[in-house]
């Protein structure tokens, strides 16, 4: 018995249509889908190819579709397929004859191509300025703990003691290179598509300008084959929300190390922890865990488009189909993020005393000794060796780096003076690396004017 | 204005909620949770940790909730997180204190662990039954067209001909090790995790071997810690998932080819075809192309688990929770697929003069006037090379190589007999191929019984 | 017997020296490296940090290396891991002590920070030069060939006559997109990060502007700590190279469809395709094919350093020296596709009758009758329905669309007129579209003048 | 100027010997070339398709050739393209027409096809032996260390206190799948493809069976098409190796973690640690930094072989040929880590009171105190939440959860019994987890019993 013997019947139907069907998802778009139909019909009738009557009717009766969907008082279906038929549809049921002028000089290729940029338009404005919000958060953190030091870590190591505004200022640049990234994506693609019909252009006197003009787009693409096939620009801008979830696993995976009980630097809020079902005791940093995980989907959503577009041939093929789904998905993703990061951030409580604790090691002023070497003369180098022999030396005679005498140091450091006994604090070799980007007050202080400043606080 | 600033309200409670809960998708594993909950619950009766009226009531109560929920009589709300504190809390509405026993000796970490499983058993037999489903639909295909004749493709040139029945049973083929690959995983994964508790296991003198042989498990997991953190199966599952998905785009990339106008091998049936919203005349391959596109959101599955799973210390950690929804999207896309596919390839018309026409060239049976020279004694590559040069005259001589006569073949082919002017025709050619897992009738004869046999059609 | 049971011995070692080496593979960042040492050292003495004699003896024996591993004249071991390493070693060696003064106030962190950033912006200057280079190739192509007609596909259908120039254009587009990207992702990363030092930047008292003004950088970086762990400017990179990769597979698999037997519309120069070992008829166009195949190493390298950067801690971390093996495969790639793309086009014979041949259907022509009806002010739907009927019925009578009588074309057209007799022909149904971006001759003129001034040609 | 302007010249055929060739990698399977071609002569010479005289001189050549290129004593070129081209024009130059008969009723297709399964055997055979010592190690050191106690982990939060051993046996769980999924996938494509040759099969009598007894192999493919096109058991490979990378990853992250100053648990040997060019005092787990990075060129390799396969129509095209460099260097990258992680694991002073007292948290028995009541019969959701009310009131009261009188603990929980106050013990908590798979001494000594035996210690 095969399942699918003979002729294939209502059930096949059915998986037929939940399969082309695009409605589910891409009814999302119908602001979108509006607005390039209301500046196409309003050019039809410039150029005398619809009457201005029908134009004034098909706008009009556009609007009210518009405000059904927005309150919920349309359905939708699978037989209709896509947003696009669905608004058609509606139009002609309404308008009749006068609403079957609507699609003239155009296909869904162009209208697709259109919407999806007019969406993503929106879409990466609503995510910069949330990430500016994100970016004004930290800044306002970093300006409240001015004073606050911790160790710089590399290799998950203890390197050098850093102001902890330093470390935040870090995440602030990182999110700073996301805001441009997206500003160059949407500068790219804001193209107007439409007029470019199936894929070879239209045989109507249409006027490209015009609906460029209504939709507020720089310019109109120029060529009508690569218009219709071009998926580029959802591409660019996967790969830019995944480096800002990269960016994201990473301040995440920072915020959990600090609130482990080993590190024990932070804790952040109630609100923004959980507990467990069986252990009574926890407060498990969840937000900041499956804000670390959700880099998974966005990746998972570049790859798929990447995969998508491998191979077509021109121009445009269904397959294209597929590209929605996953960057709505890496939108609404990058959006949660962003709505919660921000106050998670803010609630954030900083274990100041138990920061300074572990940057007053002294073994994370070694460099700070070899550097004062170099100030009097010792080639890098050899200041490095010495300094690194005192290291080994204090191991062996198990003491502390600030434990010894001077004679003691110059057994391994002869070029030692008094003042290398002083230089044992955290504060100190902070204050010490005020160069444009250090970790110097000054220097940090700078770093918060300019984003204070850069960013209108 | 910071979004965020001051105290964080009502709204971001709501957005958290959001972000952290998982019923919207994890309420499909209810049965299975219930399942658990049931096995889980009459074990802890057996073993005197609940009283057995206690085991009984639960039990009568999950049913009712799993009744309740099939119905679409059940309400889920973001504020219950996921669908384990559901169904619990739905248990302990109704039974009070005795509801409240059910829990013990489990935590959520090994409560979704076995959910998970008994969920992806179920998926992974339903996808077995349907790729056997799919490989019938080929074999019967195979079988009705046994005497088509088309080019065999290398680089998409023409190489030698090749009966239509020998390359639909390649797919067969690569679906056949699509469903063994299932299988192993399905074996490697059918272990019992429950009992691993949290992560240490727990100090309540259960029985996993009863729950183990319930659930029909293969075995118990062997270390609890690896339980809660084990996250392989489902990227394995995926994987597998991924190269069947792989192999549909190759088989919707030939049938694509075929339906053009330029190879016009086949006609898909109209149900499978759609027509464009410009250009009237159009008939378009979509099931096929949104096939081969699919891909795409397979394999974004797999890299956002592999992505996912990166780096995390043990053992559970809260980013677990996003392996869920790729999962399920990559088998929900599995399954569409599976149901397209089948009848779309029983509607094809084959178009068989038109492939015994592009099969009729004489240049597809150059190898075997090389292999022919080979059986009289000629070394290959020399055969090779006077055939290449044979081929050569021939295009000089703007000559079909069929139309030569004996006398020019042998100009270049010096060991020429006649039979090698009777060389020229497809079907001869088809029928010298009968080494096993060749391309001749009886070869390909024995494939096809071998999967009716297999197959059990 | 476990074979590292013991102490572990020489091999172990010697295991452990290719674990961790780089040497290898940034080697050839060695100019970049002295350039950033020179520029480095220059400031130091500018600075009174190391004597101006030995700046200058430092820059004349790194000069003097530089030379001898252009030459081919010097020895690399894993011993000193990495080309810093390397260099300093041998600096040290020629000048002692002097030598020893180089390293002050740098460390390996923000040194190849540096160098990473010089020689990717070196090899994006030698790519765009090299895409603008395809780019006049195709122009050069289309100019050539500016009345060519073929079928415009989608969905691999016959859809609409197109100009060939039109259809190559297209391509011309993409690439132009992807030289956009990658002056912007230059533009963003073109920060110099010396002077960051290890993560916190120095207590010596240098002056980052002057190395960031001889090195030819826009700006010093804001932020020590962001500057040693920023890798996002490869990402950035690898996801510009992956989009153009995907146009090289999309264009590669037109070639290669256009070079069947069944479309038959080019036939690609001998030398960029090749025979068969076995059989001696095939002319495959290998070259399209590895271009078309290579998207997949770029797209890998890409997912690579997403996957790399995911989840770590602040700041460095040694994970960071896996950047540059995937980051140089796919600059390597790149660049080999760019060199024989151009001549591989060149070779390209053009097929234009069989172009034409192809293009000369009258069903292609359909969406012009229903434009010329939406002309007349029959409404597009409408207007749509009447020649999807009309093709309907030219099928159930077997005739093409060209053969009816204007009687005929009544029944289902009305309003046809008789110059809808006249519609059937490719040249002028592409003379029909002259809006801005469709494939109307001037149109198409027009942007092939638009390139040739872009690219001055 | 144009580069590629006039006919392409000596510098274009260079590049495209660059482009085209595959010796620079393939070259590593020269031993499986061989071996597959003296099976394959010996076969023919049993069929009489080539003399046994001949077959005798063809095998002896070839064994030269193989030792040849084992010493070192063989020129490369990439005039020849591949490692078949070199070994067979090598072997027609020693045995001039008597070598030309080698390639009868093969292509290079087949050829191919049969190498990369011989190599990958091999290798996997390596890696799996690699595996096993892995894991032997690991289970040599929870044997060492069986008493030592550490915090067990759930969202990088102290769960329960666990043995060390039981957490290191988690690892040789997850290494044991890895290990299971390289045997199915051995097991899957140990089937013979020669005697596929380019696609069809061919006209010679050959007998596959007799050269798939020589190989070792167990079964012949059964067609044709498919065995020429299939890659894949390099997908499944690729993936089973992706998944043993993320469980380095992992594991990795935890050594990292256990060797910052904060967690402090063990000690890497000073071999698998490195030191720093800027600060002297640094010790870093390179080592393990650098095995977590490497999941990212596995993971890479991975996307890269499915984006290869995405989309090829039937059946063998020169994208294929990409298949190689991935997939090798996946497996070089898998077994570098395997050599460095045993001995480096090896390496590692375990500080068991450091473990010890971070265990020793009172918190982390809480659990254990919920399920004490459970076992004096409260529900336990009621039990949890009188514990999680008891550790409030300690936070509250500043209490350690030890150091309350029963009193105390009654206010919350009022079944308390004295008993309960005796809990707060990290190794009476550990004792009490003797269920299957549980952390208690008993069951994990079980569990190195298991293993022991199973890797034959």
């Amino acid at each position: 018995m095969a399942l699918w013997s003979g002729r294939f019947d209502q059930e096949t139907d059915e998986e037929l249509k939940k399969f082309t069907e695009s409605i589910s998802y891409d009814k999302r778009l119908y602001r979108y889908d509006i607005a390039g139909s209301c500046a196409h019909v309003n050019m039809l009738a410039a150029q005398g190819i619809v009457p201005e009557k029908t134009a004034g009717a098909i706008v009009g009766e556009l609007k009210r579709i518009e405000q059904r969907i927005a309150d919920g008082d349309f359905t939708f279906t699978a037989e209709l397929e896509d947003i696009h038929m669905h608004i058609e549809h509606e139009l002609i049921k309404a308008l009749g004859d006068e609403g079957a002028r609507l699609h003239s000089a155009r296909s869904r290729n162009d209208q697709v191509a259109l919407d999806i940029r007019l969406y993503l338009r929106d879409e990466i404005d609503a995510i910069a300025d949330m990430l500016r919000n994100l970016q004004k958060t930290i800044v306002d953190l970093a300006n409240k703990y001015r004073t606050a030091i911790l160790p710089g870590f590399t290799h998950l190591q203890h390197a050098q003691p850093v102001l902890f505004a330093h470390h935040l200022l870090a995440y602030v640049e990182m999110f700073n290179r996301d805001f441009t990234r997206l500003q160059d994506c949407r500068q790219r693609f804001n193209v107007m598509p439409l007029g470019s019909s199936a894929l070879a252009g239209t045989t109507l006197p249409i006027d490209r300008d015009a609906v460029c003009r209504e939709l507020k787009f720089d310019d109109i693409s120029r060529n009508s084959m690569d218009a219709v096939s071009d998926r580029d620009f959802i591409i660019e801008l996967l790969s830019a929300l995944a480096i800002f979830a990269m960016h994201v696993s990473r301040m995440s995976e920072d915020l959990i190390l600090w609130s482990s009980r080993e590190f024990d630097f932070i804790e952040l809020g109630d609100a923004f922890c959980t507990g467990s079902s069986l252990m009574p005791q926890k407060k498990n940093p969840d937000i900041a865990e499956l804000s670390r995980g959700k880099a998974a989907r966005v990746y998972g959503a570049l790859v798929a488009l990447l995969t998508l577009c491998k191979g077509l041939p021109m121009t445009y093929n269904r397959d294209l189909q597929e590209d929605k789904e996953p960057v709505f998905d890496a939108i609404d993703t990058v959006k949660k993020i962003l709505r919660v990061y921000p106050p998670m951030l803010a609630s954030m409580a900083v274990k100041q005393e138990k920061m300074l604790a572990a940057a007053n090691d002294p073994e994370l002023m070694a460099t700070d000794l070899a550097e004062a070497l170099v100030e009097i003369g010792v080639p890098f180098r050899n200041a490095h060796h010495r300094v690194g022999a005192f290291v080994k030396w204090c191991k062996q005679h198990n003491k502390q780096l600030c434990d010894t005498t001077l004679e003691e140091m110059r057994q391994t450091i002869p070029e030692a003076t008094p003042a290398f006994l002083e230089m044992f604090s955290p504060s100190k070799s902070v204050e010490k690396r005020e160069t444009p980007g250090g970790t110097g007050p000054q220097s940090v202080d700078k770093q918060i004017r300019f984003w204070q400043k850069n960013l209108s606080l």
